[in-house]
């Protein structure tokens, strides 16, 4: 059977659960997450995995050491180098999409 | 440097090219690949690849073999495991994003 996916209801199914993500998709050995971001995450690094941020509404900032951040608005995505250690942040509750592979832990490493 | 990517900039390069996407960002081993939709692609199958749709604007239809087409809508997405034979089209041009092994052929095997 093959399904369609929903963001919209998604959505509602993390509502009040910042940072917590919920799988979305799998699709070989990735998985498509959704989380939502309110607050300031921890610092962490994932060392052998590159990991797409895309923005599907609100606004995520993502910490860089000595480096600039990444500001991401609705509608942007970002990759963030494995080995890069980042920090996630919003001011306003907003909802990301996450591809990575299935093995990544979004904690960190 | 890690770069922003702004589907909206996407979207105007891939104006009047249906079916021909182009890549998007780079993660691990895969690939985000956006395309235009309008009229009808081509039957093909993935041997060996899951593909993801997931519709920005606009909607599609993925035909399929022996079960009922999945009608996508803006903010919905499907996986469509490997080794299923489809045909995507859209009546209105629509744009989609693909998620996939970077060495997915999107015209099929």
């Amino acid at each position: 059977m093959i399904s369609i996916i929903n963001l919209e209801d998604k959505i509602k199914e993390i509502s009040g659960k910042p940072f917590s993500p919920i799988e979305v998709a799998r699709v070989n050995d990735q998985v498509v997450r959704m989380a939502l971001t309110e607050g300031e995450f921890h610092w962490h690094r994932h060392t052998n995995e590159d990991e797409l941020f895309y923005v599907i509404k609100g606004e995520i900032t993502i910490q860089l050491r000595n480096q600039p951040n990444i500001i991401l608005h609705e509608g942007e995505m970002t990759v963030i180098p494995k080995g890069i250690e980042h920090c996630p942040k919003s001011l306003e509750p907003s909802y990301i999409l996450l591809f990575e592979p299935y093995k990544l832990m979004t904690i960190g490493d």
